[in-house]
């Protein structure tokens, strides 16, 4: 034996949080190995399968066997067509040279970060928020500054907050909406004020709209339809049910796609081509009336978990517009969600997710319910809860 | 238009010099637009298609439309896959908990370059070798310390070399065998030697074995048959012909696969669910066969191209054991490889990669030639070299 322990890992390694979901869905697990039914409503995936007109589109590509590299930015033809998706849906002209497809939503935020961070930038970021863009930014040695948002402020930053927490070192801001792990989308004209703000100050904005399709008491948008200096962030995982392709695209501003095409070329290579050719067949009239469907269906479940939720004495002080999560607020039901979330697991055989693996301002209040369950399911989970509580 | 020139570049972007090949291979596209026949020879990928047992074993994955995310460090089985491919082929014993399934090898560099480099920290890398690897260790904010390498040594560095450019900053070493550009198997013993050194002094090892199954003077070989203290990269792109599927591994040392998992939760979710599914059926025998069949001849076309070019004039001085290039001297033909690979290209139709693609040292007076087309293509590039020399 030559092997030593890891004494020697990079200190970007030492910060990086565990995922408590990962150890509750172990015991999951077990609990399924020992016979007992879990219901699954921590999931950050969908519960349909990928659409069949994507499906056949990657079986068809497959088929020849010639499945070769593509260019480094994605294959013209998808790009065209995210393009001719921007416009045809969202009023929005985003040429085809601007869209970077890449491996994931993963891979657009590390792009965007690896091309706009140098050591010790400073990086805004919601909490709660997706936990991995914070690593992403400490991977790039960027630093990380927390705006905390809560109910109040829609779950989403202010204006004000943000001009008070910027400083000399913030390079820039970054905003998700629909937003992980709340559900609720910012207002238009607080992004767009967002927006000239980090413009005036000569920083980034970076919109993550991999949600974007799941919204549900107004029409999807982009801010790519009402200008164009700002990274976005986008996923074929969510709306179109695509997560274990692993594809995504961001969009960059003018003047951005030669340095982030060679960044690409070294790290990546190019994204997955099976992936590329299959969601060629995602922006079809078929695919979207589909995906529109399950959007209905996503929405009566969002309904249901909410009433039920909320009759178990949770609160939802923000209905969610949008994604397909609930951020609940369980204090007066118990002081801690992770005690909480452990119980619902072993007592009720619901599996969710603790506010702690979303940051740490009022983490502890909350818990993450995902709606990625059907309608039966939902009922059992609520049933189950009823029980116990 | 709110669009700023990119004038906040993070600096690391400053440095990525450009794929010389890519703007032969934009000329190579206008040139075939005009009707002109180019014979491809520039490629790093293999111009075998995906064998036809991964492509089913895809396909029927996709059938069900089930395609989820895998589990961060990949699919179980094919982690025990890959340690049975280890224990049947090489008699090493690599324990499935060691393995780290990724998006191509890429993903496998990314992730040990991450999680060894602190910003400042050095490594060791050939001059010439994969371009790619200086820019993952820049990404990472590392610092990259060339070891030239030339005929003399194999292409490859030697003892007293790395001894000597080993200082308090160095993190580790890089070593490919077969190597890209120059198709060189290091010694094993010199290997073992440097991987000592390495031990002694701390640092880490990681040894790029992605061009492993294609070696035609000697049997296929790792160095994890002999030592566990290392970190090697390999993928299923080269010998297994799934370039375009973006799949590769990653091996650590023990200890080591924890902190990686966590790191490729964060940075990557999981590699494609496709691909995964597919490269299990990478290890039949039947697939087996078909790519030992496949290695002889790629061992009959490097023959080939070796006399052939010999015949041109250009020198092998050292004669490339593995992968499917040749790296060529063109010294006493003509002064810059660069002005050769232009003159081949406008004049005969013959698509190659200058040797400044690779590094700077002795750069110029070397091409890269890929034997990744048929003998067919092979003999009728050398007579139209021939005809312009």
């Amino acid at each position: 034996m030559n092997s030593r322990p890891p004494d020697r890992l990079a200190s970007r390694l030492h910060d990086i949080p565990p995922f408590h979901v990962m150890e509750l869905l172990a015991r999951a697990q077990t609990l399924q190995a020992q016979g007992r039914d879990i219901i699954h409503m921590e999931v950050g995936e969908p519960d349909f399968p990928t659409p069949p007109a994507i499906i056949e589109a990657g079986q068809h590509f497959l088929a020849n066997g010639q499945v070769r590299y593509t260019p480094a930015l994605g294959l013209p033809a998808l790009r065209e067509a995210v393009s001719n998706f921007y416009a045809s849906r969202f009023a929005a002209r985003v040429p085809a040279e601007r869209i970077v497809i890449t491996a994931g939503a993963s891979g657009a935020l590390l792009l965007a970060v690896a091309a706009l961070t140098n050591p010790g930038d400073e990086w805004l970021l919601t909490d709660p928020g997706y936990p991995c863009n914070r690593q992403f930014i400490q991977a790039f040695n960027g630093v990380v500054q927390a705006l905390p948002v809560d109910a109040l402020s829609n779950y989403q930053p202010g204006l004000e907050q943000v001009a008070a927490a910027w400083s000399a070192r913030t390079r820039g801001l970054l905003v998700a909406s629909p937003s992980n792990p709340t559900g609720t989308v910012i207002d238009k004209s607080v992004l767009d004020q967002l927006a000239d703000l980090v413009a005036a100050r000569t920083g980034s904005l970076i919109v993550d709209e991999i949600y974007q399709g799941l919204v549900y008491e107004q029409p999807a948008e982009t801010i790519l339809s009402r200008r164009d200096d700002v990274f976005v962030v986008n996923s074929f995982s969510k709306y179109f049910g695509m997560t274990g392709w692993r594809l995504g695209w961001l969009v960059v501003p003018e003047g951005y796609t030669r340095p982030i095409e060679m960044l690409a070329q070294h790290l990546f290579i190019a994204a997955s081509s099976p992936a590329q050719h299959a969601a060629l067949a995602a922006f079809s009239t078929e695919t979207l009336t589909l995906l529109e469907a399950r959007r209905s269906i996503f929405a009566a479940r969002r309904t249901a978990l909410l009433q039920g939720i909320r009759g178990l004495g949770l609160h939802v002080d923000t209905e969610p517009a949008g994604a397909f999560y609930i951020y609940a607020r369980v204090s007066g039901i118990c002081r801690s969600s992770m005690t909480l979330a452990h119980r619902l697991l072993e007592d009720a055989g619901v599996a969710t997710t603790p506010g702690l693996d979303f940051g740490a301002h009022r983490a502890e209040e909350h818990l993450r319910i995902a709606y990625t369950a059907d309608l039966t399911r939902i009922e059992e989970a609520l049933q189950r809860m009823r029980s116990i509580m």
